[in-house]
């Protein structure tokens, strides 16, 4: 397939105009202080669906023929692509049916049938909903739309470059981006060599799966978006000749970025789309000028969101859960969560304990789960409790 | 204190070109078909330091005297005028000192903190931190920033309006506003009145605390952002004259907007600025035109946002919870799990009785928490389960 140049990106562009949103670029004063740099973050998680993905997927489907039309669309994602295809699909007028396995998020699921596509469950893995769609062009002559190895996929994508070379502040600077299948990477590579040479480009990829940075997959990552096991032949020549670099991620700096994007930026964004900042934050983007992390997406199941923000808390210090042994004799943990609650810990969840543990039998056992203020509070907490009296062994 | 008009309004947006964000407008399409309108969100709670306070805050300090300037400023506040305070003094170069009441939610205390304010923590209350911040103007001289009884914080909340202006389309519709101390509300209705006299306006209010409703407070709510008792005569008046209407939204409805907004709009919105999301979906909002909800803030405290996620989850049927009396002998709840696994359902917990509650001495009791795909998903794990064998209680 022929690699998409600048006038593929810019008629692209035109075809967006009105359909797909300009996302903002928002500088963070945050991430500006913990990096030591200029931050902003082209934030493409307020993109419509909630991922850039749209760009794409829209370019290619209203260039289909008449005919191609009448027969539909097809592909198989459990993620972005999958709700972009049904949601382009729609706005061109055209039928769409997204082949997605059984076990996907569900949120996505009810995103892309929100959107008016069939959605069809089906198969344990991502290889069986491939091979349902295919099996889907086959049989009714629908179009398979594929997530990043398409020109015209790659040259919609780029169209967040376009928007940044306009939106980036004059001179010298680096553009983190995320690289899943490296649709994105490579769309904006073509953009911004094209029109801002001067700009430094970084691929981010999620350590547990990245095959551009040549290493083999370990498991799953919460980075699931840009968990791409095979890459194309198209996105992998563009990313090799356009970008300066390519580095990796691990899911536990991915996890601290999305708390902070969630609790200083405002911003939801999934673990694909925070790699850029984790990557900056983790101090793996070269040089010393102002930086833009692209944020891909904003698709994170609300319980994956409440299970990383409850660990960016408590690895922050802001939940502190201790076990106390102490005399089995009525109002001692009466006693103790007043003291608790002289401190200004907020008690989440008491275990009371009477069997079971390697306690005396006159003994009882307490665990107390609280929010702190963070981990100077916990630590100030803690010597409350063993001011009164109490032997406290802290789990966390 | 006189009343603010279009002119101080532009004169404040002069003064805050380059310092506050433009903060965007973006449709939804997820309201849109909710809310049967064309919606569109003011993000305000991605105006630096999370909430449109800063306009405010800064309009009024950097208008202070060089001898005001040189005695710095303080206020009482627990939260977004304290980080907003914080903030403008610093930018303006002087300094701040913030009262708060020792069980401040801790997010907002390290905030303001990390504008390199002074954040004084103590006494149980709010009255307690306005006395303390009162007794510092004595001892200091510092002039004491009021968070809404302030026509140059008015003026500057203002210049909300004044963008709203411009990028609200042509005609009419009807823009909805969280009301408070009454600050934002009075400033966006000055500009729009004066701009775009073919607008509705509608002020909300969380029914926990709704004076300008004419009720009288109830507890504590949510909206803690807007829970203010006490209007002041200033824009009291200025909401009588200027507003079409004032509702009054529930928690219960507060906390499902800031759930669909964190998971459809990817937008991390506090109960005070999802106020308005709650009136527009309660259908509280008079006409049937496009509605502009304002988002007046993003500051809620994540553990406060894992706590409302976990309930909007809940209450649409995502968290499955199950009591389960099993015969006690090896293997059976081995094979609950294996039936619940089957169906897809993901186990979250599961707690094992087996004393303490009403069951036969040869029984033993399964509690198991799952998250499903909605509540479709949660009756048909029910249903296998019954048809496995067991008996089961639904407890949510």
């Amino acid at each position: 397939m022929s690699r998409p140049e600048l006038a593929d990106l810019t008629a692209a562009r035109t075809r967006l105009a009105g359909v797909a949103r300009v996302t903002p670029v928002l500088t963070s004063g945050t991430l500006g202080s913990l990096s030591g740099r200029t931050v902003s973050l082209k934030a493409e998680n307020l993109q419509l669906t909630g991922s850039f993905k749209i760009r794409g997927a829209y370019n290619t489907i209203v260039q289909l023929s008449e005919d191609e039309r009448r027969h539909g669309v097809v592909t198989a994602s459990a993620g972005n692509h999958g709700q972009a295809v049904a949601w382009a699909a729609r706005e061109a007028g055209i039928g769409a049916t997204i082949f997605v396995p059984a076990a996907a998020p569900m949120a996505k699921v009810e995103a892309a049938r929100s959107y008016g596509a069939n959605v069809v469950l089906g198969g344990e893995g991502f290889d069986d909903a491939v091979a349902a769609a295919l099996a889907h062009v086959e049989s009714t002559g629908a179009t398979f739309v594929h997530a990043f190895d398409n020109p015209r996929v790659v040259a919609g994508q780029g169209t967040v470059g376009l928007e940044l070379a306009e939106q980036l502040p004059p001179g010298p600077g680096t553009v983190v981006i995320p690289v899943g299948g490296g649709g994105l990477a490579g769309g904006i590579a073509i953009g911004l060599r094209a029109l801002r040479p001067e700009l430094s480009l970084v691929g981010v990829q999620a350590a547990a799966c990245a095959p551009y940075a040549g290493l083999a997959p370990t498991g799953p990552t919460i980075a699931d978006g840009i968990a791409i096991k095979v890459p194309a032949e198209l996105t992998k020549a563009i990313l090799r000749d356009l970008l300066d670099e390519i580095v990796v991620v691990e899911d536990e700096a991915i996890s601290q970025a999305i708390v902070l994007l969630l609790e200083r930026s405002k911003l939801v964004v999934e673990g694909a789309g925070a790699a850029s900042v984790a990557a900056l934050l983790g101090g793996l983007v070269p040089g010393q000028g102002p930086v833009c992390a692209v944020l891909a997406g904003g698709n994170i199941d609300a319980t994956t969101l409440v299970s990383v923000t409850r660990y960016g808390l408590t690895s922050s210090g802001r939940y502190l859960v201790v076990r106390i042994v102490i005399p089995d004799r009525p109002g001692q943990l009466a006693r103790i969560l007043a003291v608790v609650g002289g401190e200004h810990a907020n008690v989440l969840n008491v275990t009371h304990y009477r069997e079971g543990r390697s306690i005396g039998v006159l003994e009882t056992e307490a665990e107390v789960t609280m929010e702190t203020r963070g981990e100077e509070h916990s630590q100030h907490v803690v010597e409350v409790l063993e001011a009164f009296g109490f032997t406290v062994q802290r789990l966390r």
